[in-house]
């Protein structure tokens, strides 16, 4: 079901809108007593990675599944005893949400896990990423007698899964992800067992842990491994299935051999710093884009500030790489949640101010380099621009963390339109004047690819990771988009 | 996904448990602006009917197909213009739902009306009643890759839809109903119609009528009508399937000639008294119902009261046929909700002293006659007992406009197991010691039937009522319940 | 301070607007364990007399004095533990409140009781009534250094307490009260003592129980000694104190001796019907104003409605006087709060008929009866009138248990002004008119006297009871609000 | 009143007991449009200096004095349209504040701003900082007749100023903070006058801003004219009274001349990185103090660490100072709150790793220098060492941007009791080996006083600034502390 306009009465503000988003986070783990905290436990840990709601399935020998699905950030619902007092069980997998500001209502329905009764007992779905077939998927699955409950493309998975014939979950889970398109990490849940899934091109992280005696963790990003203890043992691989019971892993390719394409864009904004990919961790990533853009593109100033604070890491490299002192010139607000219900006028004519403040007394007739992970529509730089200027600053320099970020991602990320991307629109020489800084530079493609540890660059004939949002190269064809008239870029 | 132990933090005062319950009420409106309000309003009339939760679907050509599922009260929900602004359009149904108390936990996917999504288009069901076979029947959909999202019977109804070839809901939802068994009366709606279905017996009521220029309206009692300033037009048959579209009723009969035995307890206590049920109001019946008792266990005393508030009209029937003066000595507290929430141990020991007070100065050296509705547990029945006895009552006669209900319900009424039913224990006598009173009177099947309008009483070759509470003779096989053990009286 | 307009989000609908509303109840008691557990039960007896907020203040010999005011209903606060367990001691006391409609907005700080710290401890005190000169004793207060909290008017007790030099508690609340005028039931508490005092009238009711070995109770009403199960001792004296500690009462007269006047609208519409007044209960006197009224203003006719649910005790006593059957023509909805939040325009409009709902097939071509207990605005006799024609009754006739309503109260009841009040601006005949039914009779006001058991009726020498808003005649001249203007009725 | 043992329902995780806390920060406004949109924004700005609650006063010509009290933030409360719309008026006061943890339950009553109403007008009144003689005040003003609504101290002001014979308000407030002695800074507002006091020792901040044609504000600091767009004009002095009216500022000296001794600690961790004090960024202040302890306690190793997020300036001036390469060891969450309601037993034991993580693969084999603010009981401390150990750093080295903290504050600072301070039980050593690190270094009290920008460190004579907390030197007496058996530090 659709909803009518957007109520007035929420209001996301705009800083907010000026990112890319990770659409989902999730977490699963088996073998520990009261398993269901230890999910709530991971998915605080991994909020960033979806905001809006959060949802946890678990499952006990006596009780058998239960489930709560919230909108609200974790610590404010999986918190409380009276609640996950609801969930006991030693099997438990969750996810968190960030919902697609202002296309359609947020329902309750549209929070994942999804659960499905099979012949052969209930089984529970969690899913990172986007199907890039779903619409037609979809439409295929009514006719053939399917009752959707929920808006979310994900719930296809859980349809296929009960039209398979096989008799076991792994194995209907296998035969349902072999009809999708798209990206996708799954953790998956049956009465016994854990089970992980990454696409043939491990889109979308998905990581292993060991906790205690024969518990297993499965976690889109290690940060969730940390908080509760959990050990890491390796991620899983593109087009791996792990299938985890009694403290054991049975691992199978169900889509054949395939080589992975990572999201590049995990390591520039969309995971932790603390989490660790490939060995190393994020931050360190940051700060060697950050040394990278230094080199690619210097300029001469008293300051190297970042945007607070996914800008932070690469500043410090920055700072590092050319000797300009790192300080903090902007402030943000600690308080600061995402959206308000019901504002005043002057709330929402607020905007960044609500949420950044400019160290006047530093800024004053400094020249400032200003460190951001990325541009998106450019409305944030233009204001932070502006309060810099107003603060006294001398000149500003604006040196970004990533390419510029010219084509919307179909593979669970949200991404405005693609008119609505600045450098879908400008060249880098026009994005500086619209802005209105002294210089604007991006990092190249070839110094990301450097900075996340590939020497020679991208290997354009068969690049190492998924790029499309910068490159316009989609690995996996869009076709869904493209039935509603979605353009490519032409080949070359 | 059942639930652990029903929660501590949540009460439902032991009075409450002594009656029957009526499980749903349904109601539609086409062809009126703002048809979700008229919903709302219709409803609130309705909430005897399901004070628990309220759910409506509306449909608007612009916003498409809305809804909202609600815990608590009609009128604390769908009063609100930020919520109604919600659900646009000029086709809308909705339902008011019952828990079966402790049994199992509320959630929100169990509120109705469900909704299905179809080729031809969306299709929302409302339910009120029971089937029978819906345990065997959830199997074979999921055999057959349903994916069931409630723990509801009636959500069976939408994916037996989804599986029919038929090119038309109505057609479709009269192939699904022609695979259910038991009691029900169907209010659905699609973009642009109304439809409307009872049962072949006719278990449980629905009624048509007409508002404005071009509007109808379904709705399980007349009362219902009256709020909205609608006119009655007429019952829907049993059997009936109407489908209501820009003002034309369109009647058929689906399953083929039936001859109906409505609930006779509909009369006897479901019913709100101001509905009315073959030209006669509740009202009216339960008046006549007093009368029969009088006359068929008249008893000398100085004061008939009613057990408020459903004996009220029978104990005023009783008191004008039998020359006793009528009046209050129990008053209702006016202010009692139907749970607390984390009461203290005290609240937990009050019992029906929360609800009901006798009026001791009137109450002090007489002789009392009790007519209550009905007699369950009999728990209540002592308590009040009790409290007459400490205001100093010289005797107490209870009179009980009702049967002895010894057989429970499978049609849509929420009743105890069979043993705990007073009436399946104990013979009239052993209840009157029991209880602890000086008489205990219930009224003969015949006497109910005959104030009901059946001048020679019950037709025992063909009943015209169902009455299987009473008589234990089921019109419909209980094949689910028979499945888990349920004897069926044995033939005489 | 004051407040802007009141919210245009909250809407309590005109029915509730068209009566005389008791503004508060109060209940206190003393050597019981967890003693405003009873507290919260003698409140919730007592929601009838102030349904907006609730507080209660207890003290322990550890946690010293703790005190929960709220918003609401009784039954939805003070009944979970995680309140009431805050609330530790062996004395306590409590009071509902009803706010004044429109005239200000509710604030906490209004909702008693209230509390002072003394130099010899702290003490809490609940008002029932009015202060007569409360305005002009807040302007002396202010002068002489009292900091206001509220925008009670009792809040100026505890500040002349304050100001006395007295050395006891009991001793500084008879200072404070010889300084108020107006009408008061007042209950008070101290770490070790329940006070109780009304006013030289005795205006307001306050009772006397005990519970226990050594407990006593104070309370507005004597349901609300049942409900915790405390026997009724005797009614406070007008202008006695009582001081209770350690199971031993001392009663005083700090005011001199007096004669009574109690409301005589607490027999006609205030009280509970199962409560009881000078050995009767509130029932038993409605039934006889009914039978009153009957002999005073006789009709034929075919059947007698009472307006719910005020209005039953005495239409029972007039059908049992005329003969005319006695039958419940409009049914009122259960499931109806006072106050919507944020409605739709649709419930705005709705008024009376969310409500009361006429039984239409008991009431067409009957001449009906109906049996009210007041008339105010008479907007809602109107509306009454209305449903009751619609639904094709061939006459209507109203009878009122009470004498017109002339005149507003100043002693605790809120009243429109004087010129809302129909009874007011028009006649009898008039009145009969503008309602539009074909008679319309209120009982006199000896005939009012007669039925409270006054055998000789009123003693217009020397009134027995207040009764002022039917005759004008205030035993307490009302000064603050003759300084704003109000004219007494002449001198005849 | 005081009240029960703190609920179980509630939980602060200790991580935030480890900090000494701010209690208060106050903002006002005159002359312009919406006054309370403006206080709503500043204190949100402001809410580091408290995060329990929050309350805001305004005043309108046609609505008088309104006002609200809110728990929670100010960003859920006071941005809400519903809400603000209550605070009509071109001038405003409001006030955030932090709870005493654990001593005495959380009451809407103790928010402020006071209110009273006087015989000249009403009078609302925000008071950061702690009154040293308050016990004493309230007991005088008891006996005198004043009625305390609240357990705060601040409330003596208004009674103080009640009892005032003063004929203009802000000749009441002198005469009120003349009786009191303790650390103050009071933005107080009458229907039209905004007016600002500062003790004369100006322990806490209060600056004076401009917006508009004609507003004035005042404000605890510098961050909150910024996100109003006000213009700095200068600090108020200490012992400076300003009232402002029409666009004019009075000034006076209600207290006779005074030297200030403004809080050091202000500099060290309450006050926003991005205030300024003396024309210096607060972050510029700790990163020179950081570069002082870099001087003072050098050590080599391999990182600079801050402990998030207040050490992050200090440690950046360490890391400038010593050539150590700056890094971010340790990652914050960011959807932290500071307390959980009715928490599992899991989240009560998780502690620290809520908060924060260590970037592990960062770390490892690393040796890691540590910069925080300050310790106070060090139970945090030795938790962060376990992380940063456990993540496999080779050496740990703490070091403290400020000096040990031994003595309570009593200024407006929420401290524990001496005997909870680390510093108040150790020597530098044992809190080495307590906490269980290579080295642990605190900067000195005059490498403090030089990193504020006093060139020759402290006079010792005559100190420049409050030090107590390190020093032990309490500059005003702290009697009520002192009558309750506090022991002042011996004379040397």
């Amino acid at each position: 079901m659709s909803c009518p306009a957007p109520s007035k009465t929420h209001f996301a503000h705009p800083f907010d809108d000026d990112k890319l988003r990770e659409e989902c986070g999730v977490f699963g783990v088996v073998g520990v007593t009261d398993a269901a905290n230890f999910v709530a436990l991971g998915l605080h840990a991994l909020q960033h990675r979806g905001q809006e709601a959060g949802g946890i399935v678990a499952h006990d020998a006596e009780y058998g599944f239960n489930s709560a699905h919230r909108f609200g950030y974790v610590r404010d619902n999986f918190t409380k005893s009276s609640l996950m007092e609801t969930l006991p069980g030693d099997v438990a997998i969750g996810h968190v949400r960030y919902s697609t500001a202002g296309s359609k209502g947020a329902v309750i329905r549209d929070i994942q896990p999804f659960f499905g009764e099979f012949s052969m007992g209930g089984c529970a779905v969690a899913h990172n990423g986007n199907l890039t077939n779903a619409d037609a998927l979809r439409r295929e699955l009514i006719e053939r007698g399917a009752i959707f409950q929920s808006s979310s493309d994900s719930e296809c998975i859980i349809h296929l899964m009960a039209r398979s014939i096989q008799r076991k979950h792994a194995d209907r889970i296998a035969d349902a992800l072999r009809r999708v398109e798209g990206a996708f990490s799954i953790v998956a849940m049956t009465r016994t067992k854990l089970i992980g899934v990454r696409d043939p091109l491990g889109v979308r992280p998905l990581v292993l842990g060991r906790i205690g005696e024969k518990g297993y963790v499965l976690s889109s990003e290690t940060c969730a491994l940390d908080i509760i203890g959990a050990e890491f043992v390796r991620e899983i691989d593109p087009g791996e299935m792990v299938v985890i019971q009694d403290g054991k892993i049975d691992s199978s390719r169900p889509f054949g051999p395939s080589k992975g394409r990572f999201c590049i864009f995990e390591h520039v904004y969309f995971s932790r710093p603390d989490s660790a990919i490939g060995g190393r961790s994020i931050y360190e990533t940051r700060h060697a884009i950050g040394v990278e853009l230094a080199r690619e593109a210097p300029v001469d100033a008293d300051l190297v500030c970042p945007v607070p604070d996914s800008g932070t890491p690469a500043a410090i490299g920055f700072s590092q790489e050319s000797g300009i002192p790192f300080a903090l010139g902007i402030t943000r607000n600690q308080y600061m949640g995402r959206t308000f219900i019901e504002p005043t006028e002057q709330i929402r004519n607020m905007g960044v101010r609500l949420k950044l403040n400019v160290n006047r007394s530093l800024i004053r007739g400094k020249r400032v380099i200003l460190v951001d992970d990325s541009v998106v529509r450019g409305t944030t730089s233009r204001k932070i621009k502006d309060m810099i200027l107003d603060a006294g600053a001398k000149e500003v320099h604006f040196r970004i963390a990533s390419p510029p970020t010219a084509w919307p991602c179909f593979y669970g990320v949200d991404t405005p339109n693609r008119d609505k991307l600045l450098a879908a629109q400008m060249s880098e020489d026009e994005m500086r004047d619209w802005v209105g800084v002294d210089s604007l530079k991006f990092i190249s493609l070839n110094g990301l690819y450097r900075a996340v540890g590939e020497a020679d660059g991208r290997d354009n004939a068969c690049p190492q990771y998924c790029d499309a949002c910068f490159s316009g190269e989609y690995p996996i064809a869009p076709s869904d988009q493209i039935e509603k008239g979605f353009e490519m870029k032409a080949a070359e």
